[in-house]
């Protein structure tokens, strides 16, 4: 029966919005206390980056490790009321996993611990991330005999062992666009929270009532984070959100036969990504900058937009890409 | 055939979003050039409005009337696309008669022609609100043959003709509560698209789908005009957007037999419209103010939240109520 199956999506996304919204100041008050904030990058990949550094000199010191919060919850949430968990237990695994590995690499980060300031070198960081992208892989290939690929509207494509590659590439690569894209007050929660209201209703559809209701306990959280999150943000996701919740978004995807969606719904975070791959040929190879700035977040701050307006506005992307690509989920079938 | 249905909803709202874009440079240009610019209220129910008007004089001049845009791209999108008008012809009605209305309102406040620095008096357009109230009244109850209230979760009640006084209350309700919702950059646009976004999925699940087509096409324009209407806003919706919108949010709850989920999924908008009864009754009959401004949201303003943080904290409220109000909708049945 549908209902009961809607009621469980209302409980589980209402518990941890109310959960995570009256454990915000605990958490909140442990971070300050413990002065766990970011430090900006001075060395490494984002170079002096120095457009980048002036813009954002107010942000050092505001508490990280704010994602902790959300994937928690969404764990609580998940244990206590998603009786079967079968369906659930592939993306609660990625989340919590992943989301350890970034506490790890957020707590290295303030204490100035490692490499170039801080935090897991940033090869650990990707054989981690291949590694539980491959654990991942594994488990759709062989247990549950994922061996094809759907094209929307086209048909199945059977891929065979090659959905083992497919699927770690997908994983990785939205682990650090969602990543990435997490640098304005407010901007990757925002994005998360749409992505996943998209591909709960996807799930939804599929008739995978429990992975929709996981996916409506991280909508959940994630808006009781982003009420603490919006400019000025009391504190940041850090790498344990992003990483931890762009790892999952790409396992709900994957079992909604939807990876080639992913992209669509996910633009915003793809374009943010791209942006930086440019950037990087563009200066090695034409020896200029395309963008003032990247990634393409701080390019918009960089002409003048206020922060507030470049995070809005990537919103109303990212509501029009989910709606492109929900549809697009949908017609095209599936699953 | 779901997925032809679902196949116009897509093209109605991508139509509305690319439509309302492409058009805003011309209607914006327009507005400038014209210096069709709001009045900020020096007399009448504003009185002096003091805070109100330390906290928003950088507001003046900022072109109004934006809402046109979107009722003239929807009024477009409906009549090009969406063959069978049945479903679709109320709220077409609603929305073009209140925007017209609204349109000549605006008008005369910026022109400053009518009582009180401008505008048509505030019983002309009750009374123009009610009488478009009763016309869609008469429509439901005679044409329609509405008779019955649905009460979520426990039935439906006959309550036979007072269903025209029923109808009349909410909709002048709604018409004002969105337009006294519309006072931040953004505030009112936003939680329009996640109210009409969530009637739209009620009307899809209620088999209502041109009458989701057409809530989507309000979105694809609500989010174009959002686009331009955030902070710093290019321009304001002005009445002819907050009064029209807010007629034909009432005319979708009750072709969705959901009156009763109206306010729990326009929860932002009845609390707005509170608090300014509140502070009037409690200055009459207690002679002091209980918030320090209002509606409320100047309230928060006056606190010290910035606009942004007040517009994006009021749309995450509106997001989760309106998954409660759609839950509530769906599982309680109705229609």
């Amino acid at each position: 029966m549908e209902t009961a199956y809607l009621n469980n999506i209302f409980l589980l996304s209402t518990f941890s919005f109310v959960a995570a919204m009256a454990a915000t100041p605990f958490w909140s008050g442990i971070l300050y206390k413990y002065r766990l904030g970011k430090r900006l990058r001075t060395t490494g990949v984002g170079g002096g980056a120095p457009v980048f550094r002036k813009l954002h000199a107010a942000k050092a010191g505001t508490p990280t490790m704010g994602g902790l919060l959300i994937w928690v919850t969404v764990a609580l949430a998940t244990l206590l009321f998603n009786s079967d968990r079968g369906e659930t237990w592939l993306p609660l695994f990625t989340l919590v996993s992943v989301g350890v590995i970034g506490v790890v690499d957020d707590y290295l980060n303030i204490r100035g611990i490692g490499p170039s300031g801080g935090g897991i070198r940033v090869w650990h960081k990707i054989v981690a991330q291949l590694g539980i992208g491959a654990v991942g892989a594994w488990w759709f290939y062989e247990k549950l005999g994922y061996t094809s690929l759907h094209v929307p509207a086209v048909g199945d494509f059977t891929i065979g062992w090659l959905y083992i590659p497919l699927f770690i590439i997908a994983m990785v690569a939205t682990t650090n666009a969602v990543n990435i894209t997490d640098g304005l007050d407010g901007l990757a929660a925002g994005l998360l929270a749409i992505s996943f209201t998209a591909f709960g209703a996807l799930s939804y559809v599929n008739e995978l009532y429990l992975l929709a209701a996981f996916c409506g306990s991280v909508v959940g959280a994630l808006l009781a984070f982003l009420w603490f999150n919006i400019h000025p943000a009391r504190f940041f996701m850090g790498d344990t959100g992003s990483m931890a919740l762009g790892a999952t978004l790409a396992v709900v995807a994957a079992l909604n036969d939807a990876l080639l969606i992913l992209p669509i719904i996910g633009f915003v975070f793809a374009a943010e990504t791209l942006s930086v791959i440019v950037q990087l040929l563009s200066k090695k190879f034409l020896g200029r900058k395309i963008f003032r700035s990247t990634p393409i977040h701080h390019h918009f701050e960089a002409i003048g937009w206020p922060e507030t307006k470049v995070t809005m506005r990537f919103w109303i992307i990212g509501a029009v890409c989910a709606v492109v690509g929900l549809v697009a989920g949908v017609v095209g079938g599936g699953s």
